[in-house]
């Protein structure tokens, strides 16, 4: 697609602390940080609207706990559209680290986060919001 | 481990608040997510510090872009030893959702997210910051 | 389901062998490795007739091969409602292990493994026979 | 590497064979499937020695079945210098497709996929042998 150029203004002090970002992110150049940002917005935007979005859960426990696992695995066949699929990754002998792939309406994604985080025994659960690349 | 058990001093309307919390992320009771608040602090500290550390990077792109698709490749093997391993999920006939699973210092998890989100053509990437699930 | 027992007349040497054979595959009794012959049976019938199948692909390539990446990665989005996900690794400096998971039809499947491990700088390759569990 | 070019003699019957199993795979010509079958037999002796291999296991099952899930749990994070990470599907209510990613010696690769094939429960399992990459 073509680019289009056009001018900015923007004061010194917030010029210079999106350009610490700008070095900090290493970005090559300040239209590419500009870029990322209003597709982060429009990310955002997809996620609380009912736009088709993609992402990511991540959950870590201790495999041990039986109740846990069959609870977790339970959630995930209930809500089998949202998921694509999950890589497991054992963490040590205990601790176990597991990535949901997910594509679906936001409000089903972020339900399913919420119930397998909240499980007893997650010590920790993560949620990507991404998109699916679409529109963006 | 034995529970320990006391009481917590809280303003009416901040109870409120967090009650509403509780109900909107599903738990089952104030401990459970009290115990999650904590642990979210510690998980935070973890990534701030020398702590290893686990998460995870999604990146969405569009596998059409030769370069973009080599780079990204490149970057992770020049990562290799922070990365256990990758999910990539083709969404349409274009884009793509690459998660890629991480373990060791959190500097290192940060440089790796960086360099492969400012690589020019990626739309959408995100950096999930969990644990290990040691101290925790 | 109830469990139906019935007698099976097999020579002496033969038996001898199945007992090896279950000793070596870790089977706790001859029953449980009898059933499993059977439904290695069903599965191989399932992929030469036209039953929606199950399985995996394995490739091992070099990555700094640009055109075998991409060509890869292009071949996997044309056979888009075969794959659903892939597990990428990357084994050391150089090599990666892609899996591929895949469901639909048997032929397809074929198809697709065929023409990945083709592609002019592929190590090794191989596709695992699975099923979808159903009717099985 | 230089490619070197020799002769071969070969019976006008084997060679008809050899070249409907060249089409039948997509190979562009002779020299590649020859490559690729010196490649498997390689690959093999790996497996039956004690070079490093890599390779996938596929299992199938019905994840209702609680004891078979935290038996398969177990006996991955027994084995665990031998997994890499897994990638968990969940084909419709009841059954899953896991492929594990394996790296290791072939006997702990060997034991590992025999363990889990034989729990009972499991419907069908697989084990891809492949090999690391290197020395090929």
């Amino acid at each position: 697609m073509p680019l289009i150029r056009f001018g900015v203004s923007i004061e010194k002090d917030l010029l210079g602390k999106f350009d610490c970002f700008i070095k900090d992110k290493k970005y090559t150049n300040r239209s590419e940080a500009f870029r990322d940002l209003i597709r982060q917005e429009l990310v955002q935007k997809q996620w609380k609207g009912n736009h088709e979005i993609a992402g990511a859960i991540t959950l870590i426990y201790n495999h041990h706990k039986r109740e846990l696992v069959n609870k977790l695995m339970d959630i995930q066949h209930d809500f089998g559209t949202v998921i694509i699929s999950a890589q497991h990754i054992h963490l040590d002998h205990d601790n176990c680290l597991e990535i949901i792939a997910i594509k679906g309406s936001p409000k089903d994604a972020q339900k399913l986060s919420n119930s397998l985080k909240s499980v007893k025994g997650v010590k920790h659960g993560t949620l990507s919001m991404s998109t699916t690349g679409k529109d963006i």
